[in-house]
């Protein structure tokens, strides 16, 4: 029967190390999750600020619930876009200082509504190689040539573009890459994007809200101008806490979105109550506060780097809350994180595909809701835990 | 420059009278919009049980966010998937009588998830040519061949079943169309499948909650049973009135799912608290209210159908809340519609490509929290407006 496969395949990833596990929380978003009953020091989660669980977010989401109810009833051309989606929008552009934004649902349709709505068949994506799933999905949708260049070669991008007769050409990347938190060499991007005359398709996902004066994300950090080649896709269910997603752009492009991604046309507009969340978080990303949060998850960086200098773990070159160790080994890999599991800490191996083969990794990610010590029990942790030859 | 284009395009779509206009209601989801400071009464939203402005469900959206914070901080498979999607997993299953199901944050990502899991280059899906946008895309993304087949057209379908040399068979199609609001053969879909040995998936948007005992949808509603091959996608921000959606299957086919959907593994999981609200709104469904609001909408489509027989508008054939008037042209259905927004009666002007070119319609949908009287107020608005040529 069709339905035979499936489980000879679940089998054979079983046997390789390749099945993944999903563990249910007793607990909120957090450092401190409860995993069956248990008590588990967590770095797991894209929550680098703490707002997931943070009270004043949680209070907008209730009052917007009660305000506006559970649902928006319909896509948002139709009559699903009610009053705290344009009070978002306009807030976005005015933080991130384009023309306009455009929210979605998830930033994995976010990122399918741009990439098809610019490019389609006889033109040409070049992406990098490390570039987010979704971004990869997004040009397969859109029929455009995939043309992939290694990660953040500029100089290759360069001949590749050079000897493109493509019709329309993208660059497309993510700005602090996912698994490995270095950032995208932007400004040599954007120089480049210039000369090819080419869109710039920026996919802040983990840099928005960490990155650039309060948080306005990678190309605030880079200085980079609001330029009418670029898009900036920002997710709102990580630095923000919340869940959601954001294209910013010229009036013009994104009035060309709203009227011709599919992504955005055909689906319900998330609930009401949740853009009131996001404009509450919002107003702590831009505030002291939220310097402070940023201020505090750059000191946990730095207190983990010194903690693991000098030691066999090797952690890639990042300045981000993204603090990746490569293991290599698939089976290794996952031992490393049953020895920290059995004292107690909870830190994700990522294996092919999300990472190239050869390179399964503990994904650390750090959070402004961690304390110094949190940390030191992590270097600690590691120290008794037998690291991969090198 | 690159963007040059845009421009022109936009000034294009608005001279074929196909520009898309958004609105923005200062009102929550329902029949009751306040658009720009003006009440109109609408008929264009997804929300056929009023469920989407329930008081209960909204307060369980507010207790949610009170225990659970506002965002779950990470995928379903990192760290994401807070106890709440555990309960409504177990939930849906049950309520749908499948073994297990997933949830999504839209619908639109459920069908993404769905059909390249299960099919690729060098199998085959046969597809009803009116099927939803998302699943277009999805075949698309899934990169087998897309055979399409005339609306409902089983005798088309079993030859080309016939003729297929495909390693793998999919028959994909809407439960409840959703621009025309008539039903899939699914009897015999189904048969079809048993005999070609092929996958059968069911979007049904518009029939969970709606249809069948309990509002348990289209499969339920045909008495179909759970087979293997069978997997249920069922909106949530449709009838259950938040948002989101999910699979149903075997044990082993979700396994799968879980295991290799990109649409599933590489986002963010929703809100936790919206799970909540979603625990709260199957609670509904499935309670006496729920028979009421369901009784009550049947009463309202028949009170339309009797309104509008013996007219010239041309009501499609349909027994669901969507009852499309089909009006034909372009510029014709948005006169029209702006003769019933005079009168202050929203229903929307759907054009193509969301509808085949020829065949622009009023897309009237019905809510249990509409009134009788709210819809002889349409049927009394659409005899004042001139009705197209017959
Ligand atoms: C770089 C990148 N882009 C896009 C996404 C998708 O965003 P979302 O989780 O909102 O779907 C993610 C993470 O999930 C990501 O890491
Ligand atoms: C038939 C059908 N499938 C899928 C979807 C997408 O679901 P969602 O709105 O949850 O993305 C819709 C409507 O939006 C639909 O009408």
């Amino acid at each position: 029967m069709i339905w035979d496969d499936l489980d000879l395949e679940l089998a054979k990833r079983r046997d390789q190390g390749l099945l993944r596990t999903r563990r249910t929380l007793q607990s909120p978003a957090g450092p401190h999750a409860i995993v069956d009953g248990r008590p588990l020091l967590a770095f797991c989660s894209n929550d680098y600020l703490g707002l997931a669980a943070d009270p004043a977010v949680a209070a907008a989401l209730a009052d917007g619930a009660r305000h506006w109810g559970a649902g928006s009833g319909a896509s948002h051309l139709v009559s699903g876009h009610l009053e705290p989606f344009q009070q978002l929008e306009a807030r976005l552009a005015a933080f991130t200082g384009f023309a306009r934004a455009l929210t979605f649902s998830t930033g994995y349709m976010a990122n399918l509504a741009i990439v098809p709505s610019l490019v389609g068949r006889g033109d040409a994506v070049f992406a990098d190689k490390l570039n987010h799933a979704s971004l990869i999905d997004a040009v397969q949708l859109s029929r455009a040539d995939h043309v992939r260049y290694p990660h953040n070669d500029v100089a290759t991008l360069e001949r590749l573009l050079e000897n493109s007769t493509a019709r329309k050409k993208l660059i497309l990347t993510d700005a602090v890459f996912s698994m490995d938190g270095d950032l995208a060499p932007l400004t040599e991007l954007f120089a480049l994007a210039e000369r090819f005359d080419a869109w710039l398709v920026v996919d802040d996902a983990h840099g928005f809200g960490v990155l650039g004066p309060q948080g306005r994300g990678s190309l605030a950090h880079l200085g980079l101008p609001a330029s009418p080649r670029i898009l900036l896709m920002g997710t709102l269910g990580k630095a923000a806490g919340v869940s959601g997603a954001f294209v910013a752009g010229t009036e013009s492009v994104i009035e060309w979105l709203l009227q011709t991604a599919r992504p955005y046309i055909f689906t319900t507009a998330a609930s009401p109550a949740v853009a009131c969340a996001l404009l509450a978080s919002l107003d702590t990303l831009a505030s002291p506060d939220g310097d402070t949060r940023r201020a505090h998850l750059q000191a946990l960086i730095a207190r983990l780097r010194a903690g693991l200098a000098g030691t066999p773990w090797r952690l890639l070159h990042s300045d981000t809350a993204i603090q990746p160790i490569v293991v290599g080994d698939n089976h290794a890999v996952l031992a490393v994180a049953q020895g920290l599991l059995d004292q107690g800490l909870w830190v994700p191996a990522i294996r092919p595909p999300t990472v190239p083969a050869g390179s399964a990794r503990l994904r650390v990610s750090l959070s402004a809701a961690h304390t110094l010590d949190d940390v030191d029990r992590l270097t600690t942790a590691l120290a008794a835990v037998a690291a991969p030859a090198p």
